[in-house]
């Protein structure tokens, strides 16, 4: 199908990379396509900029947000969560229209200093701002409890026995992301209920980074045991 | 060891039922024991009063929270979140310093209905409160993330094939509530680091209600896979 990936950082591109590898028509949105296709150097993190890793993945287009939206019959959120409202606005109400809204972000604030702490928890989610805010979007909130890479290659860890998440008030958008992740390879994918339930997966950041400074690696995931 | 349960709830009498059974000469502290030995109604949950259960439990003492506190060695602060520093406080500083209080309250906040939410969270945890209130006391969190049963019982679950936490700034106390936790049977038992590591295993309490929901079933955990 055709898809919009909106973010062009590690998220978007490992979502990017695999959608396209599974047959799916991929554009990635941006905010500028020539300052992004100018950006070569790497990222802080030693990361390869997008511009190199486009040159490796010849299948994937690239656009603006609105671009990508209106090309996507399903949209991935893989921006930063501080900017993941504007850049919706960016991609347009009436491009987000009707479609399911695969929503990865995290509303992680780094403005004071490490850890993080959420911009938005508890009585509230940024999964139910952008749903409040894109009312005829089909907002599932899903793969944000775990690092890019086991997002789409969940059986390199335990032979994928771990578990994912989907939170969304719409069933037919939640089908067709659980549809997806089965495809990446999930085979323990938890129904939590409606949107509301993201503010349960979006808490989970806390631990999840204390996890990665005990473990001292990003390659772990939570299975639920029942 | 001596050893003094805060609490006559369902996770007091969970702790303290399993302590004894260990060998472990327990008090249970309350508020007011008279009151307390009186009331022989079941809840409202339909669980037997505190004093039905101690009838059963013929080895546990029943005290004050300072008369409880005096006598462990080590504490447990099984007592509602919301109560947890003023009982604390009847429990007295005195009684505390020096001995590891292993924390498993979680600060949940039923005033504005179902779910509950935090009453503290993310730049804070009701663990560090107590810490702070109670500077020689060596707090451990640990156990807040499940159910009262499995707390205790944990190879009740896929053959104790799931994850408990630790968090303390104090070594040693953070080895005894390990050594303990391994006497009910914990075999994967991840030390977070200090205390400041709680607000993470606090804010996994609404991942943990939703979790509730959806599978029907209290009787689940977490395990970490790595």
């Amino acid at each position: 199908m055709k898809i919009g990936v909106l973010g062009t950082g590690g998220v978007g591109q490992t979502l990017a990379g695999k959608l396209a590898e599974l047959g799916h028509e991929v554009m990635v949105g941006t905010r500028d396509v020539a300052q992004t296709l100018g950006r070569t150097a790497p990222d802080g993190y030693g990361n390869p900029s997008f511009a190199t890793w486009l040159e490796g993945h010849t299948a994937v287009q690239l656009g603006t947000f609105a671009e990508a939206t209106a090309h996507g019959e399903l949209i991935v959120n893989a921006t930063n969560g501080s900017a993941a409202l504007e850049i919706l606005h960016q991609a347009g109400a009436a491009n987000l229209a009707g479609k399911a809204l695969l929503d990865i972000t995290n509303p992680l604030d780094f403005s004071q200093g490490m850890p993080p702490t959420l911009f938005v928890k508890d009585s509230d989610s940024l999964a139910e701002q952008i749903q409040r805010t894109f009312p005829e979007a089909h907002v599932v909130k899903s793969l944000n409890t775990l690092t890019a890479h086991l997002m789409v290659t969940p059986r390199a860890l335990a032979d994928g026995a771990h578990t994912v998440f989907v939170s969304g008030n719409d069933s037919a958008a939640k089908a067709q992301v659980t549809t997806l992740l089965a495809s990446f390879g999930w085979q323990d994918i938890i129904d939590l209920g409606d949107i509301s339930t993201a503010r349960g997966t979006e808490m989970w950041l806390p631990i999840w980074l204390r996890l990665w400074g005990a473990l001292q690696t990003p390659s772990f995931n939570l299975k639920i045991v029942r």
